[in-house]
C-alpha cells in the first residue's frame, strides 16, 4: 500500500503575487458576513504588504507570537478567539509568516471544525472533518510547511504534528519578495531545514524515485544559493522553490535522525526548529557524512556560528524527557535506520548524541 | 497577474500501485448504480492488470483506439456511448494508457457535464462546469498529460487543447510497472516529450524559478536514463517522475517552437505527437542548440532512426494549412520568441523549417 499523497491543489509563484490574495479570498466570500481570519507573524505588523492586506470590515487580523514554537494551548486559545469574534464560521484562514505561523494557521483551520483540544489530534489521521479553506503565504523559505500534511505542535506530553489529509493548505502563494529582510541567521537556519529534509529523505530507507527527484533538486538549489555566487533576488526565488521541493520529498518519504533528535531538543529546551536542526545536524556526520560536510562549508562561508554546550546544564530528568520525546517518533527512526532501529538507536546512544550538542 | 496553478491534488507513486484503484473508486461509489467508466488503450486489452480492473456489474469498460491522435468527434462519440450506456451520470472516469488515452479520459469527463461538442471548448478557459471525478493512470511516460491542464484534441479546424482548471485529473496513479513492455521506439519518443517540454520551458521567455527547477530535474533524469547505465526498472521509475516534472514545468511556463510546429505536422499528416516532436526537434538546433545535440546522442545510443522527407510530397494547400495551424498557437510562440515573435517566425520561415523535415 502506497500513500495517496495529498498535494496542495492550487499555487501561485512569483514576485508580488501576495497582491493576488484579494482575488482568491473574493471567491470564498459566499456569506458576506462570514469573516476571513488572517494569522500574521507579528514581526510583519508594520510591513507594507500587511498594511495592504485585503481585509474587509467583518474580517479578523490576529498578529501571532511565534517567539516560541506553536503549542497546542496557543492553537486552542486562537481558535476560541476566532469563535468569540463572530458567530459566523470563517470562510477562510490565511497564514502569513514562517513555518510556525503556517502551522498555526493550518491548526486553527482544523480546530474551527473539529471539537475538543488540538492536543487530541496530535498523531496520524485523527482528524475527522475538513478544516476551513486555508491559504499559506510563507515569509521564510525552508520548512516545507507550505506543502506538508502536518502542523507541528508542542502539546502537554509531546512535540508531534497533526498529520492528516485535511491539514495541507488549499492554496499557497509563494511570493519570493516576502523573503527579503529576514535576519541573515534565520534565513540560513530555515533554508537548511529543506537541505536537511532532502538529506534525510535521500539517505532514508523509505526513499523512492519520486521523493529522490524532489530531494536532489532541493539540495542542489541550496548548494547553488549558499556555495555559489547568485544574485540575492534569484536566490530568494530558488529558496522558495527549494522549500517546496524539500517539503514534497519528505511528504512522500519521511524525515530522519536530525528531526527526531531536534524534536526532543525543542520540547525540553524550547529551541526553535530552524536553529535546532542545524545544531543537531552538525553532529550527525556518522549518519549523513557528505551532507554534514557540505553544511559546515555553507555555515563557514556565511559566517554562521552555532551555540555550543546546549545540553550541558540539563538535569537527569530533562535529559530523559528529551530522549523519550525523540525516541517516540517511530516512523522517523524506521525511515532513518530501518525496521530494527531500536537496536541501533538505544536511549544510551541518543544520550551520547545529545551530550555532544 | 500570475497564474493560479491547478495541481493534481492526489497522487500515488509506486510499483504495483495500480492495484489500489479499487480502493479509490470505492470512495466515489455513493450511488450504487452509478457506473465507473474505464477508458483503456485497446493495446492493453489482454494485459493482466486490465483483466484485474476493479469493474463492478454496472461499470463500463471502453477499449479506445488511439492509432490516430484524439479527435473531437471521437470524444463526442465516446461521450454519447457513455450516456447511452446508463441513465445515471458516471461517478468516475478512469483513463489508462499513454497521453492520448489520458487526454480522451479528461475530455470525456468534461463533456459528460458540459453541453455541446468538445470542439466548442478548444481554447483557454471555455469550460463552465467541473467534470466527472477523473483518474489518470499512465502506461507511457513523457507526455505530462497526467498533470497538465489541457487535453489536446484535433478538431474540425485546428489541433488545440481544452485548457481549463477543470481539465486536470483529480487523482493520478503513477505505477512504473505499467511502463514495461512498451515498444522501444515508442518509449523513447514519449520520454523525449518530457525532455523537449523542459527545453522549451528553460529556453522560453516565460521561465521562472519554479518551472526551471522542474525542467532541469526532468532533463537530468532523461539524460541519466538514456545516456547513463541504469537498471531498466529504475529507469522506468525515473521516466515516470521525469514526465511529471516536465509536465509541471510547462504547466507554469509554456512549450515552444517544437510543439507549435509539431501540432501543424500532426494536424495535416496525422503524425503522432511523440515521434512528431522528435522529428521536429531534430531540426531545431538554431533554437535549442545544446539540447538538440544531446537529443541526437541519445537517439544514436538507442539506435533510433527518424523518418525523413515527411513533407516532401505535400501539396501547396497542405503546406499552408500546416503553417496556419502552427502559427495560430500564439502563447507558444510568445514564450519561445518573445512578444515580437511574428517578426521572427514568419510563414516563410515556418515553411523553410517544415521543408527540412
Amino acid at each position: 500500500m502506497y500513500r495517496n499523497l495529498r498535494v496542495v491543489p492550487q499555487l501561485i509563484f512569483g514576485r508580488g503575487s501576495v497582491h493576488q490574495l484579494g482575488d482568491l479570498i473574493a471567491g470564498q466570500r459566499k456569506d458576506p458576513l462570514s469573516p476571513v481570519v488572517f494569522l500574521v507573524d507579528r514581526v510583519h505588523r508594520q510591513k507594507e504588504f500587511v498594511r495592504q492586506l485585503p481585509a474587509a470590515a467583518q474580517d479578523l487580523i490576529l498578529f501571532v507570537n511565534v517567539d516560541t514554537e506553536p503549542k497546542t494551548v496557543y492553537v486552542d486559545e486562537l481558535t476560541l478567539q476566532v469563535k468569540a469574534f463572530s458567530s459566523r464560521r470563517p470562510c477562510a484562514v490565511i497564514g502569513i509568516g514562517g513555518g510556525s505561523t503556517m502551522d498555526l494557521a493550518k491548526a486553527v483551520a482544523l480546530m474551527l471544525t473539529n471539537p475538543g483540544s488540538s492536543s487530541e489530534y496530535q498523531g496520524w489521521d485523527l482528524v475527522n472533518h475538513p478544516g476551513i479553506y486555508h491559504v499559506g503565504i510563507p515569509t521564510l523559505a525552508g520548512t516545507g510547511a507550505e506543502v506538508s500534511r502536518t502542523t507541528v505542535l508542542t502539546g502537554p506530553t509531546r512535540k508531534l504534528g497533526i498529520n492528516s489529509d485535511y491539514t495541507p493548505f488549499d492554496q499557497i502563494i509563494m511570493d519570493p519578495e516576502l523573503l527579503a529582510g529576514a535576519p541573515r541567521d534565520q534565513r540560513f537556519y530555515t533554508a537548511m531545514d529543506s537541505f536537511i529534509h532532502a538529506s534525510e529523505a535521500l539517505l532514508g530507507t523509505f526513499i523512492n524515485e519520486f521523493s529522490r527527484a524532489f530531494a536532489e533538486k532541493s539540495q542542489s538549489m541550496c548548494r547553488e544559493v549558499f556555495l555559489g555566487d547568485i544574485d540575492e533576488a534569484i536566490a530568494d526565488e530558488m529558496l522558495m522553490v527549494a522549500s517546496y521541493f524539500g517539503g514534497m520529498s519528505i511528504a512522500y518519504s519521511q524525515v530522519g535522525v536530525c528531526h527526531a533528535l531536534c524534536y526532543g531538543l525543542s520540547y525540553v529546551l524550547g529551541v526553535r526548529h530552524g536553529i535546532g536542526n542545524c545544531i543537531v545536524f552538525s553532529h550527525l556526520e556518522e549518519y549523513y557524512p557528505e551532507d554534514v560536510r557540505t553544511f559546515r562549508i555553507m555555515m563557514e562561508k556565511h559566517g554562521i556560528e552555532l551555540p555550543l554546550a546546549l545540553t550541558a546544564g540539563l538535569s537527569e530528568r530533562e535529559m530523559n524527557e528529551m530522549i523519550r520525546v525523540a525516541l517516540s517518533l517511530e516512523p522517523l527512526w524506521q525511515n532513518a535506520l530501518g525496521p530494527d532501529w531500536k537496536a541501533k538507536m538505544t536511549p544510551e546512544r541518543a544520550r551520547e548524541l545529545y551530550l555532544r550538542m
